[in-house]
């Protein structure tokens, strides 16, 4: 989607002109909640077709009466890792295209692991940026900054992860965010816990780069992060009531990311329940993330406007299924029966958890298998605000609105193509984990792999656990998907490892 | 000056596709330093013909070296109190036009001083805004939005004052300003003193809506505000310097507002010259403004860009000048030789100590006697940053860019007005304070009265002190200048008092 200068320019007015007060607050309030590294398991809310052991064992209450007042998305998928989603978020660009393909942190650094016989590509370790003037960074526009210019009142709150440390980036309020609470470069925190100032010493100099900022008054305090942020996020909703402007919240939990501390205001009971004390602080972990959401759900209903608030539910990449020093059971399966976690192109890491409610459109405990990309969000959230679609030269926004998908339609689409590429080598290993690419098309999932040229293909809704790799006994949807991934990769400007010892690129999908 | 949405619109765009990273720093920084309630003569810089006994009394070696470098403006005008000043600053309007008329504080509240006699019209309580929905507000658009849409980094510090408590303008946020430093709807502070932990309880409560937010890290360390803002301003400058864009600091001083609490670091050596306590202190205060205006001239010199720097000193109106408690000398001399002070529309309200210095534009200590008014900061700072002044059908600028002065330009004008609308009653009295209105045009100023309908008359450049009405002598110029004044009051949509008895509306000037 591209663009003329002329419907840019049209959105500042409309705070100016066309909005009066009744015409600004007829737009609905927006809250995103966004959970990291919440895989889709992860819940008492079953997104698949059966309730799982994993559903019965975490409690997530208010996830299911967000799920019984809203549409429920069984195919919502983001990107493997968080950055690549942050910034797919944020820009609209597929992640192919931001090329911020691993994690960020520090400026002008890559996080990848070197390995082997494969150079990796160069990748934008600076994240995203709005303006021009950084090297290794993806200029894209958010549409933060497009709500705030119609009118909107605009509030972050938890953790940004979008540029890197010394980035313009870094700050949500590049982004258009007039209120950043504790949002900064950093992807994950130094601790839940305030016994341990968020990751600050006593004499308030961060320990970590990871130290959450803004939560000082918390220190000490015994208040598990994720209720610190709630509470203030609860305190800006008490502004933006007043400002009498529409809002947005981007209420976007630490939680569940490591260190899996344990909330102890949950912890008991799970072990009660007789979980594994890994296990059982994850659980807790998930639950105080479900709580903050039946506050925000509370605050709404009682303070806010429930008939015109949107809530959309979401994670940003698969669980983690890596690490056991994290999480109780076998390597690979805590995302089951989704295969592997986050990291993996396999649904373990790309499918999420995710529900919308919007009031007089999503019908009441609906349910659609229609897939989605994270990207999908920037156009639809202006869907919803009814902001016009910036039409801008540079600028691309490769999301699809789904806002069809909520007000009932079934697409039934066979053509709408997902891609993802991670050229990259992330910290972990696992199955569909570094160096791959893949793409959705129907009910068909192809993933390549650069370095070894092996390519997996899956019929997703008949294998949800992608068991079954179909490459060999159907050759020419291979190949046509091969073509497909191949393309639209060529045409986003991708970029690819190479061969160390021929320093040849390893060949797109479709050139093997 | 209007618009049509096209040109809005390509400023965004700058940021996105024109600028590379070489264009954006081509760019200055831009640094506007703002001072409260700083009278023209609270300084060593001489800013009439003569060098004063203030002029004496006060150190400023910082302004000083500025002047050197810069261009110092001898009839720089501003509103004669803080609130319409910040208003028409942030929006380009005509205080008239944007009827923020009296100070802001409280939500909904009006600060007004009720008298006898005379109804006093409806204000703008809340201040402005950039979004409807506020009642009792004007709604414009911030310049500093125009420059961080072109790809500025914006940082404001110290006093913001735009809109009222409780309003979206109260959050400088909400003004496009990326970095907010101790800036919200409170247009003083409750005290400089760390001791008091500027404003804050040991709990951490603000013991007064004055209560400064922002600097808890400098609460009990002896640290002045004026220095603890300056070393933020500071800190906030080292990270726009890593982030690769142009910036522009609005460094907004609560200084030298009251309380005139002493600044220690110097007030010893102004009671040693022999000044008296209350002076002595005041004395201080507006050095430990100078030390910050020194100390940022310094980083400029050391770590950013001298040669592409432009830096804008300014007070937002004129010496307190009527409050015996916080000022040695006869009330109405603190600005001597001009008249009166703070809330009068004669020159000791209005007429403030400017000086700009931009590399390669302005000569160095050179002198203009063209006047300007504060709203012109508006298309002349978008002037200098290479910015379109927008045209938007809504909002209006009044301001008038005077980059032609600075670039050597003598306008020699008699035809530019430049008016003031103060149909309120402050908390002070004093000559040229309350219920009136005025207009400057070529040497000529009429001041008219509401309630009284008295006008004076006066020849500002040959009688600076406005002693000599010659309203009397001069019926013509009288007339021209009373329908002059009543027009562009009419055309603004500027409110009026009313008489209290019959309930008729005051006469404009031109009727009486």
């Amino acid at each position: 989607m591209r663009i003329t200068p002329l419907a840019m320019a049209s959105l500042p007015l409309a705070a100016f002109a066309a909005n009066g007060a009744e015409t600004t607050l007829a737009r609905p309030d927006i809250i995103l909640f966004m959970v990291d590294d919440m895989g889709w398991q992860d819940t008492s809310v079953p997104f698949g077709p059966d309730t799982t052991r994993y559903n019965r064992m975490f409690e997530t209450p208010n996830m299911e009466r967000l799920a019984r007042s809203g549409m429920k998305f069984t195919q919502a998928y983001a990107c493997s890792i968080s950055s690549p989603t942050r910034c797919s978020l944020i820009t609209g660009a597929n992640n192919a295209r931001h090329r911020v393909t691993n994690w960020t942190l520090q400026r002008d650094t890559s996080t990848d692991i070197e390995v082997d016989s494969i150079t990796l590509p160069e990748w934008n370790v600076n994240g995203v940026q709005q303006v021009e003037g950084v090297p290794h960074t993806y200029v894209g526009r958010s549409f933060v900054d497009l709500l705030r210019n119609s009118g909107y009142h605009t509030i972050h709150c938890g953790k940004a992860h979008f540029g890197a440390i010394d980035t313009p980036g870094e700050n949500p309020s590049h982004w258009g965010f007039e209120v950043n609470i504790a949002g900064h470069a950093g992807g994950g925190l130094a601790t839940y816990l305030s016994e341990k100032n968020y990751g600050h010493n006593p004499d308030g100099t961060p320990y970590s780069l990871l130290a959450v900022p803004g939560l000082d008054k918390y220190w000490g305090s015994g208040t598990f992060a994720t209720e610190a942020l709630t509470r203030e996020a609860l305190k800006a909703l008490g502004k933006a009531k007043k400002y009498g402007q529409p809002y947005i919240l981007y209420m976007s939990h630490y939680a569940v990311h490591i260190p899996v501390d344990r909330d102890e205001r949950f912890y008991q009971k799970y072990i009660d329940k007789g979980l594994p004390p890994k296990d059982a602080a994850y659980a807790s972990l998930v639950e105080g993330m479900d709580k903050s959401l039946g506050d925000i759900m509370d605050w709404v209903e009682k303070e806010g406007r429930p008939d015109n608030t949107i809530i959309i539910f979401m994670s940003d990449n698969g669980g983690l299924a890596t690490q056991p020093e994290w999480r109780d059971g076998e390597l690979y399966t805590q995302n089951s029966p989704l295969r592997c976690g986050k990291g993996s192109l396999l649904e373990g890491g790309v499918r999420e958890p995710m529900i919308v409610r919007w009031p007089g459109v999503t019908e009441p405990a609906s349910v659609t298998d229609n897939y989605v990309m994270i990207e999908d969000f920037y156009p639809t959230i202006l869907d919803m605000a009814g902001v016009d679609m910036p039409h801008d030269p540079v600028h691309v926004v490769d999301g699809v609105s789904f806002s069809d998908i909520l007000h009932g339609a079934d697409r039934g689409e066979q053509e709408r193509e997902i891609i993802w590429n991670f050229p990259n080598v992330w910290g972990n290993n696992g199955p569909g984990i570094n160096l791959n690419c893949a793409i959705r098309r129907g009910p068909w999932k192809l993933i390549y792999n650069y370095a070894t040229g092996e390519k997996e293909l899956y019929n997703i809704p008949s294998d949800i656990s992608e068991t079954v790799n179909e490459a060999r006994s159907r050759p020419e949807l291979v190949k046509f998907l091969s073509e497909r991934l191949g393309k639209r990769l060529r045409d986003m400007n991708a970029q690819r490892p190479s061969f160390t010892d021929s320093g040849r690129p390893c060949p797109w999908p479709d050139e093997i």
